[in-house]
């Protein structure tokens, strides 16, 4: 059993701050508990009451008959301390912290937050909260929340578990997921998080044998490697995680980080470690609640391919669109498929979608005919069907209910999805078949794609391989120069070129390198050598190169008085191939990532840069720089020479090697870094550290 | 009054081919007039029955006692022609022609069509379909259609019209309406649109008094110009249109082509003209209900500026996030604003979102103060409010309801919107206030931001220029020199350069131009002349422009050995600046078109190239060169100087009048166009023409 398994799942519970007053919060939770179905054990907790609520009370957790399985603490944050003793004495090992008045208010709640983590950890206790919602198990009838949408919508029993630390957000989720019809196995909301978090709870609902799918929002995270843990359990589990991180955009961040008061990280890690650990990131939650239903009515889609029948052309084609803008594939049904179609209906059209035409109306039987014979024809992961006002209409379904079951039975492992306006009784009998039914054609997509999509993230999960840390390279500071230095130690392949530090040296360098060459300004201060002229390229001559110098050392003293010259990096100049970046960073919750992307404007204008967590192996490197929509430059550009895809995965391996093994570099940018018809060489390199 | 406005809010209906059966279409239709509460007058057609359905029946129409507003012709599609010559005797204008068995059939049914449409028209008579499924006007109690969806399900009186060519389009369009409580004004199925098209049925809807918002759905386009008036007609009467084309992707328009059997045409082209003509694109039918319900409750947000006022961190966050992501502005309240909120909120977190924090349970008054001082405080268009499940709470909702109201009363050009799990008795009151409620987060952010996008559409809508058409230029065909002299000729300046037949030549006019030039190979048979390896760059002397003809000349040979040579193009080598690509292409249906886009992997890699309409006045080339990220490079690159913005408008400006002007050419390519810090030139140029 699951750690955890107690916490949310008591068989006793309890409820310490127990009220006989239903507008109060500890009266709302007993309330809940005693009204909506828990076969627990449920003890009222009250200093000076007798009885609360009808039920025999008890003066202090220690005063109990049994160790509750878990205690709801719902005291004023004062009394909190007191309460944890109590039960530590009892032998408590669980408890959900409701109250309110520490960390979420600063000054004096921060500082009681972390006695209240102290204390638990000492008593070996595990708790949510504080500040949070509590939790529900809609199977076993356990509400043990003081959330006031109980009294008006309660989501019914089923297998889609619930984390958030948001209360507000993981009742909007359960509420909206209740109206849809769509069973709660469990709802967590962490709160405060100073023990439990969204990672903690994913870990036990993947665990948990009455989920099958997991829904999840984080509003911040602070443990990166307990994430990246509960996201492959989940996976490995086959449990499908479809995940929010709220804060996306900068005014979005900004106002996650006032809010949670934790460090956002970058977007695009945090994006990167979601498909890394298999999870699908969604952007809202009825795209969540979509996803989520389709994964717990009938099986994901083995494949992209969808073969869509359509009583409306236009909505046919309007969803093959839709299909291609979510990534799914719509191929086109082979010649013998279509002639048996045209066999039983003379005028469908298309090749897919097959549009069966309004005609249909009384030969509906020959949907079955038709989805069957797409179906074995073709290597379709998923069938959709519009159906118009079909699911509203009693009398006429039953044959396209027989079409659409058999089709389930007969390929168990597809999916199948009607789309159509429909009362609830048709929506139940196809939903208890396996069938999902959506009103809307554009969501029923999505969801479709989200499914796939997460067949294909949970099928490449993988951890992060481990590396053994290397000796503190003990800089501080680097020049390009250096920088090259420790990159080509490395294993990143560097220019022939030589540091000079006046114009005669840098004329030696020249005539020993071969002309033309390229000169750079070299100092410890110019980070962006650009931007203050720092570069001269195309150099011809000795007379060129000694010109050159003078003219780098008049410029960086003119843009930046200040700073240390160290001289001129002399260079061949290389010409050719394609402009990369490659580089790596430290995330501050999830470590070491790598970064690839086409140089120039590609990187500045379009942010085609893609991440992924370092170290890679060659095979990881492969598909980070395919997920970049510059990889297609590689292949030879415009009837050009492919180029060497090979060594830019040598120097991405390389480099993410680096960066997991050092963790005093904050980061590392090469760029450009060039890929070249044969070989790949870093023509300009930056390497920072941390704590500086 | 607009001429279709009797067809679509008839006084007075034939219905031909009437039927006592409901179950055929001819008696559902006659059953629907009769039982949903339309009070005009109708005269069921039937060749053999005296009564119909308890209705006097008439065997023709030439026996009606009056001429018919409107005649719906349901008879099977052989028999038709015969009833269009009795309506035309006796001087009927309208009809409906909702008999199938015409074009959608192909064959035969494509010449029956066409006679329909000439023997209509002789008479004079506007008619919708063959093959359609009529219209509806809820307010007048008019459903003139036999769609089989009013048995269950009906849109209610309101002010949304809807114009669809495909019948279950439109009718899951107000069946879905219907559930979410959109009211319905008129709404028109235009099917074969052998006359009346759904442009028709937008300039009728953008003249109906009973409308205020428009919604349409177009599967192909054959009448551009009536599409355009059309839209600028709804512009200029402020109605929003919404309006969805399915066919965006490859396979969506391969389909719809096969479905619709029109050209779809350049689907960015469709984007363009919408734009252009003030209509909101979406790509789904949720998306268009939202904007649509919005716009139709109350006023579309002035200015992108949105406040959000939530009872959730992390909801608000999301919020945000959706915000940014859609276009709009989340800007921070001014400090003064943020001291007025503390002071009645203390609790109150962030500058925008504001986050009320669960404690506002009991002190939801002051929701009114706050959301008072944000709005008056800063230039916001709209404030938004997510209310978790207090739009469940009816006895915790009335201070709340007052803050909503007040705030619209107050601010009565703003926007409103509620966002919380609701009642309908809560939404209807809110939505008599001119307050909006989505349950949804996104979907109500995507439809403030959709509502604010029409009304800055609308604003900037406007004909395309009328340009007289010039003498045909009597040309078939062009190589570069050829295009170059014409583009100069229409003021897009070229550099200079010399056409030479032989090496000596080119020696003679690199001495002229001096050196480094370029040498490239000139073929009419040679478009692409990269891809033969046709193009040498920064030749320094005589001597390798020489040996480059040769080069030249060789390379041509060897991949195009059947190609006609006409020796090279020599000029000035130019360095510097920005490559672009401009040009133009003639749309089959929308005529002229001009685009804009960086040169390089940007146009290929990233599609960042914009479109506009030909011809361009100043203001318009400017704002296309907006319309592409690549923009960001005029300005000034990594500290590089601005460069000839106004030289680039020139070109467009000339380039647009030269392709609207000349109806025979059918695309210039003119790629690269180079950008300077003085002044632009045409490196290159392509100019195809049409019917070759």
């Amino acid at each position: 059993m699951h750690e955890l398994a107690k916490m949310f799942r008591p068989q006793s519970v309890a409820v310490v701050g127990a009220s006989g007053d239903p507008e109060k919060l500890g009266g709302r939770a007993l309330l809940h508990l005693k009204t909506l179905g828990y076969t627990g054990r449920i003890y009222p907790i009250n200093v000076s009451a007798a009885e609360v609520q009808g039920l025999p009370a008890f003066r202090s957790v220690m005063d109990l008959p049994e160790v509750p399985d878990c205690a709801l603490i719902l005291l004023p944050a004062g009394l909190v301390a007191k309460a944890v003793e109590d039960c530590a004495a009892k032998g408590v090992k669980h408890m959900q912290v409701l109250s309110s008045g520490f960390a979420e208010e600063g000054g004096e709640g921060v500082a009681m937050q972390q006695r209240l983590a102290e204390q638990a950890r000492a008593h070996g206790i595990r708790f949510t909260g504080p500040n949070c919602l509590g939790s529900i198990s809609p199977p076993d009838g356990y509400f043990g929340t003081f959330s006031s949408l109980l009294a008006t919508a309660r989501p019914g029993p089923g297998t889609v578990g619930v984390a958030t630390q948001s209360g507000a957000y993981g009742s909007h989720i359960y509420a909206v997921a209740g109206f849809r019809g769509i069973g709660i196995s469990r709802a967590i909301a962490t709160g405060n998080e100073a023990d439990v978090d969204v990672a903690a709870a994913i870990d036990y609902l993947a665990e948990d044998p009455g989920t099958k799918v997991i829904c999840a929002s984080l509003e911040g995270c602070t443990n990166g490697d307990g994430l990246r843990r509960a996201l492959l359990k989940a996976a490995a589990a086959k449990k499908p995680v479809i995940i929010m991180k709220v804060g996306s955009t900068e005014v979005g961040a900004a106002a996650a980080a006032t809010h949670t008061g934790s460090l956002a990280g970058e977007d695009r890690v945090i994006d990167t470690v979601f498909r890394e650990c298999g999870a699908l990131r969604v952007s809202s939650i009825e795209e969540m609640l979509d996803v989520a239903y389709l994964c717990s009515v009938g099986p994901k889609p083995p494949s992209a391919g969808v073969g869509i029948l359509s009583v409306s052309g236009g909505i046919g084609v309007l969803m093959a669109d839709a299909c291609v803008e979510n990534g799914l594939e719509v191929p086109a049904m082979p010649p013998e498929v279509l002639a048996e179609i045209r066999a039983v209906q003379p005028m469908a059209g298309g090749r897919n979608p097959i549009d069966t035409t309004a005609q249909l109306a009384g030969r509906l039987h020959v949907v079955e005919t038709i989805s069957q014979t797409m179906m074995r024809g073709s290597e379709l992961g998923a069938v959709m069907f519009y159906l118009a006002h079909l699911g509203r209409d009693l009398k006429r379904f039953p044959p396209l209910a027989k079409a659409l079951t058999g089709l389930r039975r007969d390929f168990p492992d597809r999916t199948v999805v009607a789309v159509m306006t429909h009362v609830d009784e048709v929506r139940l009998a196809l939903e208890a078949e396996g069938i999902a039914v959506f009103e809307d054609p554009n969501r029923a997509v999505r969801a479709v794609a989200g499914a796939e999509r997460l067949l294909r993230l949970q099928a490449g999960a993988a951890a992060v391989p481990e590396i053994e840390a290397a000796a503190p390279l003990g800089l501080s500071v680097a020049n390009e120069a250096e920088a090259k230095r420790l990159i080509a130690a490395a294993g990143v392949p560097v220019p022939a070129e030589h540091a000079c530090a006046d114009a005669q040296a840098a004329v030696a360098a020249a005539d020993t390198l071969g002309y033309p060459v390229v000169l750079k300004i070299l100092s410890d201060d110019i980070a962006h050598k650009t931007e203050v002229g720092g570069v001269l390229l195309n150099l011809a001559d000795a007379e060129a190169v000694a010109a050159g110098f003078a003219t780098l050392m008049e410029r960086a003293r003119r843009a930046r008085p200040d700073a240390r010259l160290d001289g001129v990096l002399v260079a061949t100049m290389l010409k050719g191939g394609v402009e990369t970046i490659i580089g790596t960073l430290r995330d501050p919750v999830f470590g070491p990532m790598v970064m690839f992307g086409l140089g120039g404007v590609a990187v500045e204008l379009f942010k085609d840069v893609a991440f992924a967590s370092a170290p890679l192996t060659r095979e990881r490197a492969g598909k980070l720089i395919a997920a970049s929509r510059g990889a297609r430059l590689l292949e030879g550009w415009r009837g050009g020479p492919p180029l060497d895809r090979s060594a830019l995965i040598d120097a991405l391996v390389a480099l993410s090697r680096f960066a997991a093994a050092h963790a005093e570099v904050e980061s590392v940018e090469v760029n450009p870094f060039l890929v070249r018809e044969k070989g790949a060489v870093a023509l300009d390199a930056l390497v920072s550290f941390g704590g500086g």
